[in-house]
């Protein structure tokens, strides 16, 4: 099944960005590569303000291969400059692209919608890549609202310039008192 | 100096605890030892919050050989049942505790203490445990409301049941447009 992959930078405060989009403070360490996660995804989820930030920065979108949506409740539904806008339920969506063969599907974000995914239970992946500051104010990544998530942790390394990188698996089998 | 650490359990999404205070969600797996850490400070601080869960866990500050130091604007003054309660600005207090020998100074939590001392630039290490699960709701480590603070990661490691401790030394020199 293709799985649903959230993967994203934060500060330590968890904050993927600053209060007004700028994302500045996140780094890509020279000795850490996602070329292998690229490969593993041809589908990529963003919500209406990180498709806004990501314009803003020069619309990274048209330089990758890959199938960009973006969920708006406001901007009109079709497909524009790269990228297809929607208005429909992320449940009905993911339905239908695991209908069709294809690779895992890359939720880049931001909170909002991470949210959403976190609420519907359909985010199987989170990659976090953790840079070594404290914002004190920003977006968060995981804003509350939704329901207790256990996870497994399959990877956990360190790179240069202190960022570190954790990967956990959703395990929805185990029960937990809550 | 004596260096005061910042060092908590939290959620992958950054709570320390649930929103009535409960911890339920923290575990210590088998192959990790905080005995290194606790022989390294005889002080601890804690806000009001911190202090009234773990009374309501059955007072677990007489058990170690540390001066708690409680910092609350309600309650009164002075020391009761092995705790002393300050009202105090924790700038003070701390140069007061900086002048007599001693080892470190183990911050407790929780976030509205941390968010204070984060502001007076206070915080000299943050060692977190991180347990792989996202409650969706709780009191954050990091409330927001403090001015940037790079760090300079000295440890990331993993234990048993995913539990991912991360440290962090604070770094005050090098310079940083915001």
């Amino acid at each position: 099944m293709r799985k649903i992959v959230l993967s994203v930078g934060i500060s330590l405060d968890g904050y993927v960005a600053r209060p007004d989009g700028a994302v500045d403070f996140l780094f890509m360490p020279k000795d850490y590569s996602n070329a292998e996660f690229f490969k593993s995804v041809d589908v990529a989820f963003m919500g209406r303000k990180t498709y806004e930030a990501g314009m803003k920065m020069g619309g990274i979108f048209s330089r990758w291969k890959m199938e960009f949506y973006v969920f708006s409740k406001t901007l009109p539904v079709g497909e524009r400059d790269g990228v297809r806008f929607v208005k429909e339920s992320p449940e009905r969506l993911v339905q239908e692209l695991r209908k069709k063969p294809g690779k895992d599907i890359w939720h880049m974000g931001g909170g909002e919608l991470a949210r959403e995914f976190l609420r519907m239970d359909l985010v199987d992946e989170i990659r976090l890549g953790i840079v070594p500051v404290l914002l004190g104010e920003g977006i968060p990544l995981f804003p509350s609202g939704f329901p207790q998530r256990e996870f497994l942790l399959t990877e956990c390394k360190s790179y240069s310039k202190g960022m570190v990188s954790l990967v956990y698996e959703r395990v929805r089998k185990r029960k937990r008192k809550a």
